[in-house]
């Protein structure tokens, strides 16, 4: 029996979620920290080792055999440095090899977030027995990864698939990456709620301008609401629809506290998708929701790597 | 040494190309003819076996071991079928079936024109000792094909890399696709004519009203005809840098009739990159002007099935 496992991080900018797991893709041990993202690089570092000290702690850490950490990005997996938009105190910081010290010299295999939650969807989600795939992660920011002949394709720096920052409208509103009309721009939570209180919709008496609240309102027909989910949907759908022009995938999968609206979210986004995904090779994409739930990180992450080290035997 | 010749076709909407390659990329024969584009199927497929009956006139097509074909698209290179926009007499027409009954049962292998066009540029080309490239063709219309890890990536139906018909612009004019705000329906040629003279510009005394005159205006520094340029040159930097950023190409290679019209196009281009291609891991991405010229096509067909072959093995 195959007892070797993968010491796992999933490294946000709200959490760092550390677990060990197995070959099977259960989470043995669990640890967590807050990303204390507004502080300099090294206290950040040093709650990724305060994670891998609690997961070092378990009966069978003598098991692992590899790390994998998918990261917020952009990543570089060349370098082995992460530069994740949300935590500035690290930039180019050099994250494998700092992870490889903590861990007394493991092999660490580093991928972008939007990656590891691709691997994950693939492996055990809803993307599985897919040969070309495009996984989504739809929240505070939008995020993915793509499977191409059959295979994880992470690119060379770890960081293919990077749906949120492709520009769907080239004279829109400036996005913070510093292009226009990305689709994070128009489809994320935050945008959906801005949108939704530019135009005149008014949260209800316990005052939630989030994008819950914005979908809830959806969901009871106010127009506004309805309309902000919309705008959303389309951008999703030309951003998709793109991806499956170019690489030819066959399901989009959906993830995040957006993708998770339901209805509201998918039904215009279908509709929208024979709007912009029309040449015959692309007609019979679809898009469904996410499987994994919050665990995608971790599990991808270990995906990732186990895949990896298959490759290399 | 090594006389195996391939038998290639490049097929599109103005002529029918055919040539004997061999192993280096020379191509030792060639035969030609009109598309009879507006004609039935069946007669357009006339012009094809003539084709092929002016290639297999030569003293060496008993060294003939394959077909290649790069087909203007959709192609559909599971079922071996094609259905070029522009030839409306062929709709999942069975173009493999046809050229394997023409040539005694010879191998055929059929891919997309700008898939052909990326595998030249890839082998002998612009694109040479690069793993991750888009190679663009614009023209009449906007076509590309991919090179992802080393190796051609024409996707499960060999369409893959179609950049022509990714929206950029969600909002704006109908493309012929269906869709809306395609590359192709700012960035084409025709489309480069049409806006120039819908804002005003006025041809020269000859009347010539191409894109190859709106590009010599612009030389000369008619503003109208600069603006046209410019706004082409936005659109391709939106998908190149949405390319980039979804599979991470280090490289965008653009030839075709408005590709070779230099400094016009290349100068904004370059410009609008910086503007879309923002995230770290795309910032290294260049732009340079196809190399392999008009028989990209036919020496690219050839380059598939080579390659093809040899992976076989």
């Amino acid at each position: 029996m195959r007892t070797d496992l993968v010491a796992a991080l999933d490294i946000g900018g709200t959490k760092i979620a550390g677990g060990l797991v197995d070959g099977r893709g259960l989470i043995l041990e669990r640890a967590q920290r807050a990303t204390p993202a507004r502080h300099d690089g090294e206290t950040v570092m040093r709650a990724v080792e305060e994670v891998l000290a609690d997961l070092a702690a378990s009966s069978v850490w003598g098991n692992v055999r590899s790390v994998g950490i998918g990261s917020a990005g952009p990543v570089d997996a060349v370098a082995g440095t992460v530069s994740p938009v949300n935590v500035p105190g690290w930039r180019d910081f050099p994250l494998v090899e700092r992870v490889r010290a903590a861990t007394g010299g493991l092999p660490v295999e580093l991928i972008g977030d939007g990656v590891a939650i691709t691997a994950a969807e693939h492996w055990q989600g809803a993307a599985r027995g897919h040969d070309n795939a495009l996984c989504m992660v739809v929240s505070t920011g939008v995020g993915g990864g793509l499977v191409l002949d059959g295979r994880l394709h992470p690119g060379p720096t770890g960081n293919a698939g990077h749906i949120g920052h492709i520009s769907v409208d080239l004279d829109g509103d400036p996005c913070p990456c510093g292009s226009r009309g990305c689709v994070e721009r128009i489809a994320s939570g935050p945008n959906i709620a801005r949108r939704a209180l530019d135009e005149g919709w008014v949260p209800g008496p316990d005052g939630d301008t989030s994008a819950a609240a914005v979908a809830a309102a959806a969901r009871s027909g106010d127009p506004v609401a309805t309309a902000s989910f919309e705008r959303a949907a389309r951008a999703l759908a030309a951003g998709i629809a793109a991806t499956a022009t170019l690489v030819e995938i066959d399901i989009a999968v959906i993830g995040g506290g957006v993708g998770n609206a339901g209805d509201v979210l998918f039904t215009p986004l279908r509709k929208a998708l024979t709007d912009y995904a029309t040449l015959s090779f692309v007609r019979r994409l679809t898009v469904v929701p996410a499987q994994m739930g919050t665990d995608a990180g971790l599990v991808g992450a270990a995906a990732a790597t186990l895949l990896r080290g298959a490759a290399r035997l």
